[in-house]
């Protein structure tokens, strides 16, 4: 075994399902409720799955944290993106100064937010704010080349991993994770292929708006890397994101790990940490029930993930931006749900006549 | 020309459209953000729409309220609902303890709450924190008879107009617009039949959870009072509330039209306010722009009136509660759209490379 596995297996020993007998609790309680049975709909699972992954903790304030994990991505070479390169550097920069869609939602939200460089190109020392963890400057070409080594890939789990201490330590319960790394849907959409087995045309969407014969050309990039890399059967999540993964989703997929091990519920965002989360669950299939899918993109390839995660978004408002914006809009209907759940009056309490059988 | 067309015409005169100046200005700012092009997707048309009502009041602080109208309803006689009519009441008094749903849910979202009475037939005289404008105890069952005079339909309307000038005095934008009512659901089933022309079977639902036997009661009752009422062709908005609308559903139709003289944002929840929705458009077309619907609601009928308005809810989680808890769920997406339009730093400000053509 090398450290890699090893790393997995810790992790696979350390994290507990989310509580069966919370989530029951839960469910009794939300039906004495002032409101007719089940009328709360999609909430009131969420409310449920909350308690089901704090258990005794349920009660704790809520307290919330966004990570956004950056990086870049050697494929970009094959001109799979709309937007060169250097945005990823740049856009992280627009994070740090507070301009970015994520910033504006997580202020709005009272979410804290954490910019961590897990493998930007560029250079980054000056960005105030920002968690300076670079693995690598971006990955190898996956057209041509594993995009990772096994090292690379076990210091951006940890990466992760890390952030979700840092998030435990700072007493946060729920937390959104997303990412920015131009050429990332190209990654994700080889992920997706690898562990689906669904075809690239079926899971490769436009990013964030490549136009019609760049996507035709990105759709032949991701089924040459897939048939390179994947022609032999299955593959193991590590494999998959050794060869076509990216260090940012390796680092999602750490975090996720991290938070189910910490208890802490974990709000997806998008195609990109999708892809990740879906890694998490092939490594350690425990850490599922502390998911919860934030935003609904338009890329058909986190549809095609979705379903393989058996995970439902929240919402679906046709976004298409990553940075974990799906993730923050989701977190006023999870603190609806919990607070639902924590404040409504009972019939009994209340004094309310319920329904006729 | 009575009193209640009169009123009417007054709106129609006072009622502008939202400006399509604004919403052009808004859209042509969406589009320097630091941000794909379109790739806010829905919340980009949430924030030029709301630019569009509020015009040069654009960036005045978002301040919110929410209102829930409360009236019986004399077809409860037939057995339709499976809550005893004495639930308006003893849930109206839950919403002045603070411990309904749609309380929870205002607290958490920092919206003003205003429970009114406008027609429930138990005494509310001692209920703390009520808006008291009762017009009638209920409505007259409109299975046998017609449930309103003209001059009731004229003082529910006018009740919902006054709330929005307190809204207005208060420097609420955005507002969220609820109801409770036993029976209400039948009446809004009706009305959308009265005003689509579709079929009792197509729009009556299980309401609040009644079973399949009383199911199919209703839709006979909704069938039969349709037949009756409106065996002769078109009917007015105004002949449809008089015939089988409720005392709140008037006040919900009144205070939409107040909102958009006073150019207010209205949020629209569920099945039963959009019935009230359909009816203001059907009154004054122009207030149309003016609305946002909140949550798609299970009822079959909300498809039917939502279609009917060209409206697509921001949410839909499969909730069944009215109370406006649908709309004070949606608060926080608008906002978030409002915000980062307010908010993101633009291409130039931020240093950040456009997508290459």
């Amino acid at each position: 075994m090398n450290d890699l596995s090893n790393w997995i297996t810790e992790k696979a020993e350390s994290i507990r399902p989310v509580s069966e007998e919370w989530r029951a609790r839960a469910s009794q309680r939300l039906d004495t409720l002032t409101k007719p049975l089940g009328s709360l709909g999609r909430l009131e699972a969420v409310a449920a799955q909350f308690v089901a992954i704090r258990g005794e903790r349920w009660h704790e304030p809520i307290r919330k944290g966004v990570y956004i994990f950056a990086a870049d991505h050697g494929v970009t070479a094959e001109g799979v993106s709309a937007y060169p390169s250097e945005v990823t550097r740049q856009m992280v920069l627009n994070f740090a100064a507070g301009g970015a869609a994520v910033n504006v939602l997580a202020r709005l939200h009272g979410a804290e937010l954490a910019v961590i460089d897990v493998g930007v190109v560029g250079d980054l020392d000056g960005g105030e704010g920002l968690h300076h963890h670079k693995v690598a400057r971006g990955t190898k070409n996956f057209l041509r080349e594993v995009a990772m080594s096994d090292d690379e890939v076990l210091a951006a789990l940890r990466v992760g991993a890390s952030m979700a201490s840092y998030g435990l330590a700072a007493g946060q319960n729920l937390v959104g994770i997303g990412e920015m790394g131009i050429g990332n849907t190209t990654s994700a959409s080889a992920i997706t292929c690898a562990l689906t087995g669904a075809s690239a045309a079926d899971v490769t969407g436009k990013g964030t708006g490549v136009q019609a014969a760049i996507h035709a050309h990105k759709i032949s990039v991701v089924e040459g890397a897939v048939r390179m890399h994947f022609g032999l059967g299955d593959a193991s999540p590590t494999d998959v994101l050794r060869k076509v993964g990216g260090l940012e989703i390796a680092a999602v997929a750490g975090m996720i790990l991290g938070c189910a091990e910490a208890g802490i519920a974990v709000i997806v965002d998008g195609f990109i940490a999708t892809s990740a989360a879906a890694l998490a669950a092939a490594m350690v299939p425990a850490c599922r029930g502390y998911m919860i899918a934030g935003h609904r993109s338009e890329e058909p390839g986190h549809r095609v993930l979705l379903e393989h995660l058996a995970l439902v978004p929240l919402l679906s408002l046709e976004m298409r931006l990553g940075e974990g914006t799906g993730a923050v809009l989701a977190m006023p209907i999870v603190e609806s749900a919990v607070a639902l759940y924590r404040e409504m009056a009972t019939f009994a309490s209340a004094g309310v006549s319920e329904a006729s059988a």
